[in-house]
């Protein structure tokens, strides 16, 4: 494939987020909006990917440059415009072969195909290929003033003639050039406009000016929706979720609502699994086929077996890592816990820094105590014993095979295979004296409320 | 009414679902898609009903006949199309009178009033009267070929003209004849196609050659859409949820979001029961007049009486059953229980094999110890006893009317009524300690860190 | 601002809503719908309301005068028409100075600028002026007769030619008067008509007939939809909400997605909080700048500091007052509580009347035990405490600073600064005990299976 420089432009202020955090690190099922920018530059093809941002922006570098450190970052330090952005990354494009393609970093639904239509036309030959879309309402766009099948010019909205208005065909967020003429044609833009900047397409009349051959292509306007502010970013996150459920759902997934399930851009879900309502995935979630999620779970960065059955109201939170055919149910939270074959995690209770042996049975309100302020110890229970509801297992400690805790207990100490394990009182009954107890209350309460 | 022989073909593969389960029984609204379409026959008046399946369908069978116990099964061997599927069945309709419908079994919105809309041309003296639908888009369906009130053929669209592919009326999923027609008929199928297949639509030319009086009804899309894969199957239990959704306002109940709130076939809900956003109901729910059903609850095989208050956040399993202004609420979990009028269980407890008695009040965190791993056993609580927060009440266990259990108890024996039982340590204080340990493990803490 | 009575009518029956609650009493955004319209009606600037109710509408009374204790009641005993309930208010609008504005009492969407419109009018000079609308099917309400600007009556749909028919500009549901041409027409109004009913719109016939100078209005369609059944209810409701999910992310809130997220008429959000899919506010909630609310999260009358984090799972009662930064994590419950800054409670909890201090971190499991079947006590948690996990206190209790309470503790007695405080048994292992105990409860079963 020809080499190919992506140079993605970041350094917008994006202030119609009404945010403290830069616009496009606001994610979209659960990735910054530039990552899915960057990411989508990567499955395009591009070797070398440059990003320009605002001297405000470490926090884009550090988020960016931790999920692709091979990214060369540069900064605008005057807004002065797309094409005087894309300028600074000078450095980056100053040796590059090949193709050079400036993108709009604030598209989170950009996919690499988006890139390779306008590439495509390179291959066949062009110089300069730009990407384009048909608008639902074209307000606001740059239209595209085409003579068959070249693209002559530009043509910002608040330029445009009432005739050019009525075109349909729209600017979207790629331009594509052959390296050779993108170094050429960068240098000589001008700012000679009502708002003084740069404006990189102005670089399509510069090509027809020097006899370059340009063109374009098109793209669905899902694709290729900025996002500057908050209604914007709720639209992306819906059509990113619309596209994830229906790939689930042509691999054999069942969602029961696809609506209510929301993924993020890693989940992997096998087929025949069953998605029941109101299911949220945070990053890094794996299911094996046939497992079934029940209404109302929060899933992140968990592994779940085949066969396996979570929720209702089940969270799995990072490094739960759950059997087959084991069962998490209600008002249950693990965490980084590995949770063996067949295990029984039924309800209300929180295991956390523990590793659960196969056919293991947790009864309801059990407690693994896994921090003392300071530090995390583990709790280590071995294959098919049985924890009685409502106990404390207070790490680290080990709980031998086929051990029995009895209900109610504080265990402190490790527990031996095959025993049995108390940690609590005796009963004592006194009789009539719960009614007494009632009385008294009852009484302090008539003198309240005689008080009032 | 005349009699009714519905043959159900249920033969097809369904490997666009990517799934081990059968199409067919992938449930909608709770209860499997040929078990929806089992239904509406019944409901049309079918006084036989014969279902044809694959040879590795024996699911199908043990679903279904456990449903309906008298439908009659029959083998369709190898896949040679619908006319040869329906006569497979030749022992059920070999000596049925009145009318034969043949109804494709991968319907689940179909409705008895769709079988009477063809049943109604044979009562007014047709032959054969096919349903018919105007889909939005008619690609890929078989067109009816009419003159008039007559249908002539129904040709696949493969085989369409282009000016028959123009026409908007297609074949739903019911074939309806006057016995001894369908019985003369199915024997003159021939299979000169190029699939090689019987075609049970090509029993319409047939009748008309025969001089058979031949007619059609109409049905709404919805009614009688077909699934295919995840994605309809989603598409159908939308449209499942929101005819009850519609149907449940009419009569009286509150949907605070009628999209949020998921139904099953046989849900009964009384009037005046208010049901907030998110809210899964599984089979087996009957709730009373006044009753509340607050956000984020999950409610199977329960009774809830009138007047009660459930979660938010609560599940109900089967055989809840819940008595009139009682209290369920957040993070609490019944089943198998009846809960007396009044009662409370406000919070983040589990009630399992337990009868509660009137106005009794458990407090938060109390879980009915019922299961030793190999058996269940119950926990009775008399009427106004208070059980204490984090008890434990261990079955087989009786708590009298009125008495009092301290919390933290863990309770073993009957308590007698009024009495006060008690089952919990002494509390010891040791001043300054809590600071000792806490920088003993704060040391721990940054000597570790020390190490990396 | 001139003078302004706004008589709204709210003695329909509501029969449609199948309901024992008065139809204006059925709440939108936590607010009953009576309760809008007299916000709407203040917030154009009523100094007076009179409200005309049914007889047995005491409910009505109750609730309003709660919301707007200056609210004047009157009541229509007969149901015979809008004319004759308007006259009701006979003593509000005798000695009315400047405008008298009819309103219909079940029109939960409306705003104070839809008063405004038609009041501009009469600031404009005219004497009579009635709200309009343009609805997407016009079958069923009264069609604005026009000649220019000017309105000559509104006639009735059944009463309408089929010219008039065609008319697309109806009548909403506020009709505005100078007063003192109010007072002279009302009078006026006759019950010659099929139902025998006063017709408040014939008031605008009379109004022409006597020479006074009569306009209209235009509202759109969502701001004046009537409520007449539990459909029309739930769309309101969405409607309601749309409005508010949009407001907010304008105001720089992310929503997830705006759908699944529920407000009440008073929420309060500032700018970069998160919401994520699924939460619902009831009345009285405010949340500060930078706060996060987790998927699943049930909050009603708290106030939730400056980045506190607050789910998935938590519900947050009346009275939850959450400190800055502070996190209430899964199937947590908290209830007439000040969470400190910075602590922590992020598992399985119920923390009710209590007062918790900065940093102080609460375990998994564990319960203020705040009621005794009669009183209410309170539980006082000192700053940097550490409470153990399935730990009960019992109020009243305080805990000192930086005290350590060991997991599995009951505690009854107040714990100082510093100190350790236990309350729970010691362990006692038995060994091969757990073995034995599982044989027995195996034979038990299978004797319990023989039997069978």
């Amino acid at each position: 494939m020809t080499d190919l420089l992506s140079i993605i432009l970041a350094a917008g202020e994006g202030t119609r987020m009404r945010s403290t955090t830069t616009k496009v690190l606001h994610p979209v099922g659960g990735m910054p909006i530039v990552g899915h920018v960057a990411r989508a530059a990567r499955r395009a093809g591009s070797n070398r990917i440059a990003m320009v941002t605002g001297p405000e922006h470490q926090s884009i570098r550090d988020v960016v440059g931790a999920m692709d450190p091979d990214i060369q970052f540069f900064e605008q330090s005057e807004a002065k415009g797309t094409g005087h952005a894309a300028a600074m990354a000078r450095d980056a494009f100053a040796d590059a072969s090949g193709y050079v393609a400036v993108v709009y970093g604030d598209h989170p639904l950009l996919r690499g195909e988006n890139f390779r239509v306008v590439l495509d036309r390179l291959d066949a030959g062009l110089d300069v290929a730009i990407l384009g879309f048909e608008p639902n309402d074209p307000t606001g766009y740059g239209r595209f003033i085409t003579e068959g099948e070249r693209l002559l010019a530009i043509r910002e909205h608040k330029d445009a003639s009432d005739n050019e208005r009525q075109i349909g065909l729209c600017n979207a967020c790629i331009l594509a050039f052959r390296a050779e003429v993108f170094r050429d044609l960068i240098g000589k833009l001008g700012n000679d406009n009502v708002q003084g900047e740069y404006y990189l397409t102005d670089m399509v009349g510069l090509a027809n000016d020097a006899g370059h051959k340009v063109g374009y292509g098109v793209a669905p306007e899902n694709d290729v929706m900025g996002v500057n502010d908050r209604a914007q970013l709720a639209r992306a996150e819906g059509l990113f979720q619309d596209v994830r459920r229906d790939d689930f759902m042509a691999a054999g997934v069942t969602l029961r609502d696809p609506r209510s399930v929301y993924f993020s851009y890693d989940t992997e879900i096998a087929r025949d699994v069953v998605i029941e309502p109101n299911v949220v995935f945070g990053p890094g979630v794996v299911i094996d086929e046939g497992a079934t999620i029940h209404a109302f779970s929060h899933i992140e960065g968990a592994h779940i077996g085949p066969k396996a059955s979570v929720g209702p109201f089940a969270r799995l939170r990072p490094a739960a890592n759950i059997g087959a055919g084991a069962k998490v149910g209600n008002f249950v939270e693990i965490k980084k816990a590995d949770v063996g074959a067949g295990a029984k995690i039924s309800h209300l209770s929180y295991v956390g820094d523990a590793i659960v042996g196969a056919d293991v049975n947790i009864g309801a309100g059990v407690i693994t105590v896994n921090y003392d302020g300071y530090n995390k110890a583990q709790t280590v229970i071995g294959a098919n014993a049985f924890i009685g509801s409502n106990t404390s297992l207070v790490a680290p400690v080990n709980i031998g095979e086929g051990a029995l805790v009895a209900s109610g207990s504080v265990i402190t100490e490790d527990v031996e295979a095959d025993a049995l394990a108390l940690g609590r009182a005796r009963q004592t009954n006194k009789a009539g004296r719960g009614k007494a107890v009632f009385e008294r209350a009852a009484a302090l309460k008539a003198s309240k409320t005689k008080e009032k």
